[in-house]
């Protein structure tokens, strides 16, 4: 039996069908003619709570056993994955905690709340968020939802390229952002059942370049202090996750900030829709890197649409109007 | 034989079908639950041109005689219109020319150029605009191509509507911005005779409230001076779309610019779209108004998305990343 059967995604599939969007794909003609190929894009960041994560989220929360439901879930990620599992938790009426630090953007706190999280809070810096919620689970008998080194987040995040490739067909190659690595792990899985010519290529940004290190070296190395706009993307390489990297991404190529930055506006100038940074990458990389001419169809996922709007919409948001916001 | 026949809108949509995108429909659960209303949003922001101007000038474009095809188009409306005119001459291989006042937004003027039209600069103000449009049309023969007040138009800017009937079904009411008028003419006409129980309401920025006044006293008062951040429907009304609008459209409700901004940040948010001010009064009126209970299933159109991304995405455009776009 294989360690990470396709069968896993499916199944993962099935269980949260009820619960997801399928996300379209749109493509741009001004794009297309301007990097001469077929560009497809899956857009998660209409997901369910803005982002891909909703589908590990559920993936995970449904695959609890009776006595995990009836206890509470807990995670220590800020971002994306806190929000998507707070709400899948609450769709199943399962208790969720989630580890903040004190000093995360407003709007990341403000999220988690909206989806009923319990929040709590933490000093800055990674160990003391995950020595909490280590505490938390000691203590009151949580169950640890981790962000991307986990079977059933992988196989949750696969159910997007499985998805990608019944909307559109065969493709050449499949390009995907690396954080901790559990959209491309779970696109390895799929690819190399269902469409073992496609080609998996990873991009990362220039200033969170682990996987690419880490698959130059065939060692997982640490994450950087260094920050980059495309947050989401700022995560140690999980364990499961890069081992399926090492056996079937063929290439990772990084993106400077500039880079993700042009990426994002030509997204949301050309294409009308909002993308968060770390969606961007992938283009970014399409766009400056020597990507093989070879690969004409691609295929990629916007992973998100979070951003703080309140801080960029300043011409549209003069006075009083987060009170309006807030308000409704 | 009526004067706006309905076969005058197939007819557009026939010539225009195959230059145009049939835009989505997309729809909001969390706007809906609070609403407590069905929303039905049709991305005229996709279209091409990131406007539903596109159609009414393919339509203008697609009518024109042979002789008139020969000879150039010319506009005097530097907004949406412009550039939909100049991409639709372009497509049918048509010299375009645009009038836009020296104080226009360098992005409105960048459009014009990007689509290929020959702009004329010429001083601030509505008088001097039409006076050397007027001037060009006497001098070399141009045809002039108004942006609302003409049957083409009107019957192009009405397969928008003839389109969101047939991919959402039946409405109670059909919500639209009037600025010129084209968009909720043309949708009077399609209403009118396939879907007369589906009430037509107008809406406007308060500041630029013509459309409701002329209404109010039974003629065509003029377009105030005061400007809003919803520009795109900063315009008198035409006098072939009054005519309509006197006789379909129910009520025209205003909305003010905090209510406009409120609109478009939650559309941004939830919907992770791009709407320009224009296309969120709508939802702004229906958010603040105390529009008619009886209205559930509600159509809108989403009547663009262009707006200066360059001016708020500040916080992602620091240092040069300006240079980096425009060198793409």
């Amino acid at each position: 039996m294989k360690p990470h059967p396709i069968e896993d995604i499916y199944s993962a599939h099935r269980r949260i069908l009820a619960f997801i969007h399928e996300t379209p794909i749109l493509t741009s003609s001004s794009i297309n003619r301007e990097l001469d190929r077929s560009l497809f894009f899956k857009c998660e960041n209409f997901q369910k709570t803005g982002a891909f994560k909703f589908r590990g989220a559920m993936s995970a929360i449904t695959a609890l056993t009776e006595d995990q439901a009836r206890r509470s879930v807990i995670t220590h990620s800020s971002g994306n994955h806190a929000a998507a599992l707070a709400l899948a938790a609450k769709l199943n009426h399962i208790d969720c905690h989630v580890v903040i630090p004190e000093d995360a953007p407003e709007f990341k706190k403000k999220a988690a709340h909206r989806y009923g999280a319990h929040v709590n809070y933490c000093p800055p810096g990674m160990l003391s968020r995950q020595a909490l919620a280590e505490d938390l689970v000691r203590s009151h008998g949580y169950t640890l939802i981790p962000p991307y080194d986990d079977h059933n987040i992988i196989c949750g995040q696969g159910t997007a390229t499985l998805e990608l490739l019944r909307q559109v067909g065969s493709l050449d190659a499949l390009i995907l952002p690396i954080g901790g690595g559990g959209l491309i792990a779970g696109a390895s899985i799929v690819l190399n059942e269902i469409a073992p010519a496609t080609d998996l290529i990873g991009v990362e940004p220039e200033l969170a370049d682990e996987a690419k290190r880490s698959l130059d070296c065939g060692r997982i190395l640490p994450a950087t202090e260094r920050t980059t706009i495309a947050d989401g993307l700022q995560a140690g390489v999980g364990v499961l996750n890069f081992q399926l990297i090492k056996k079937h991404v063929r290439q990772i190529y990084t993106a400077t900030e500039d880079q993700i930055r042009t990426a994002m506006h030509m997204i949301w100038q050309r294409m009308k829709i909002i993308i968060e940074p770390s969606a961007a990458v992938a283009l970014a990389a399409l766009l400056f890197s020597d990507i093989d001419r070879k690969y004409q169809r691609i295929g990629t996922i916007f992973t998100g649409g979070n951003i703080d709007l309140s801080s960029i919409m300043t011409e549209y948001c003069e006075d009083d109007n987060q009170g309006a916001i807030a308000a409704l």
